[in-house]
């Protein structure tokens, strides 16, 4: 094992250490690769490393599955489950006599109803309480490779905005498939997602690509990123297909300000939920307020959205480290939408915007 | 909402009632889309569909990706929740008195937490304790989808056993995309895994496909499935490049009686573990017991892994529509493996196979 994720151990014990927890349960999500290099298979078959505040650590597996792990006796030790086992029996047995536990968040609800009913009287929360904090602050390595990751999503959106990659006449599904395989030419192992909204479909923030040829003179939101040597990246632009109307010019002219503003008051201490109210403000101030339906942004790293959240109501103050998306944006319904995102880093020297795509409303003639 | 959907609803509501559960709690996995065709995103603003015994349904939803839900006003209405709020309050306020809650077995772990914590006094069970008796039996059109995505995956197949896939110099990795661009080319929509074992890597069974470079004289094992209009293909071969040694074709000639007999086991009213005792009982009977260390097969359908398992300990009965795969496998830790994989529907008129690509051991020059 890597002395990083080593390190990330010792870490964790000492958080968990502080929050109360005596064992730790990884499952589905970044936690348990993060610690051990390993990704559990989203399956029935249940895997779980279970992580003792005061002893070691060991990864159940199913037996069938277990040679695709790299044990690190350092580390964590593999046990193999046979298919006609019960393995939440034998993760109760390595919680033996712990009762104050904490399950990955994203484990299925299944096994938490099945490890509950073998050890009824334990005491459950979510991993995250414990990971989250840590996982939040990325140190230099991972910053350069959420960097690496920007980059190769800026290759992709500065075609996006200089015109290369056309738009008229094709479908949103179209563009989408064309904006997946250049993320991968460009570097991204995995293509996450790429949101084509064109039209009246660039007012739906989480739209899904359709068939819905783009025409002339239409707003076409593209919001896109994946994972590139295990880390996210996520961008979004958005561009004209033709001479913008006053109207776009003027909402886009509001959100353009709302979101370098908030990437300025990004800097360290300053709480999450300040950042948001910052592009808020503007938007609000605007008359745009009821049209900004979701929050400015989200922490990114092995997950594309992970801690902090740039939301009302998180006081969380910034510390070095913290790596999330700024993203306002301003959708009139049924009509056209626009939104502009960033990936940026609160670092002592303020903050670090990792994507570098030009933000001026680009009208494309393609 | 097509009358099917409400169809399953019905039976949904009956099942609920048989079971003693007054509110089904749906959110990550197929259950939802069963029912209301919409899928919900696997991300951390929660999605659920909110399904009492005795009221109308309701699904709870961020409301910026309450534009992606068709609503069905006489199957469901949709509620969405602004960022700030807590959909988990919102969802125990819908559930109200109702105390035997069943949620779906892939929810995050997260969700029930907070749901247990708010409704403390709720008795929670997996969801597909209900749903998934009635899923695991696919209707005439359900049959048909699952025969469709067999069909286009057995065109990849038959390419793969004919030679017309390239393996020799190629890296597991190649061929692996290859299988996937194919499953795509073919009609599917996602490719799900497309796992490539080669040499020593065919004998574990869940291997990614790496950077290893196939060379001649090798045992290959393919298994690989994709999403067609919604319902999944998943089919494994194994091919050898080149003249297999006499110890492989004794392996292959083993494994190859084995999954016939499982095939022609599946009747209707034979318990699953039975199709899975004949497997086991023919590859142990020749000495290699000990390697065909995982189950004989799962359940297909809207998802790759579901009911009905074929599996030891499940005394299941097949019943017409019950969809699934028969995959033995053996595997000689170290040297190679081979596995043999159809998907199978229990009929009246006896089990059908969905694949229809040969099952001899396939020597390819390439």
């Amino acid at each position: 094992m890597t002395s990083p994720r080593l390190a990330r151990l010792e870490r964790v014990r000492a958080a968990m250490s502080s929050a109360g927890v005596d064992c730790l349960l990884l499952s589905l999500g970044a936690d348990l690769p993060w610690l051990t290099g390993y990704t559990a298979m989203p399956l029935e078959r249940l895997t779980m490393l279970v992580l003792p505040a005061d002893a070691d650590a060991t990864l159940v597996i199913a037996r069938l599955e277990a040679p695709r792990v790299a044990e690190d006796p350092s580390a964590f030790t593999v046990l193999g489950w046979d298919e006609t086992e019960d393995p939440v029996e034998i993760v109760a047995r390595l919680v033996g006599t712990r009762r104050h536990l904490a399950i990955s968040d994203r484990a299925w609800a299944t096994f938490l109803l099945q490890l509950q009913s073998q050890v009824p009287d334990a005491q459950l929360r979510a991993a995250s309480t414990v990971t989250g904090p840590l996982r939040a602050v990325k140190d230099a390595s991972e910053v350069s490779a959420l960097a690496a990751a920007s980059s190769a999503a800026d290759r992709v959106a500065t075609a996006l905005v200089e015109g290369d990659i056309s738009l008229v006449g094709r479908s949103e599904a179209e563009v989408s498939d064309d904006i997946g395989r250049r993320l991968v030419a460009e570097g991204h192992q995995r293509v996450n997602f790429a949101i084509v909204g064109s039209g009246p479909n660039s007012a739906s923030p989480h739209h899904d690509a359709t068939s819905r040829v783009i025409g002339p003179g239409e707003a076409v939101v593209c919001d896109f990123g994946g994972t590139l040597d295990g880390y996210c990246s996520d961008i979004t632009r958005t561009v004209f297909t033709g001479d913008p109307p006053d109207e776009f010019r003027a909402l886009y002219s509001v959100l353009q300000e709302a979101q370098a503003a908030a990437v300025a008051a990004a800097s360290v201490g300053t709480p999450c939920e300040r950042v948001d109210g910052v592009a808020r403000d503007i938007i609000a101030g605007a008359g745009y307020g009821q049209y900004f339906i979701h929050r400015t942004g989200h922490g990114i790293g092995l997950e594309e959205h992970e801690d902090p959240y740039i939301v009302g109501g998180n006081g969380q103050p910034l510390v070095p480290g913290h790596a999330f998306s700024v993203e306002p944006g301003i959708y009139l319904p049924g009509r056209y939408g626009a939104r502009i995102e960033d990936i940026v880093v609160a670092t002592d020297e303020g903050p670090r915007a990792l994507n570098r795509v030009d933000h001026a409303l680009a009208v494309v003639e393609v």
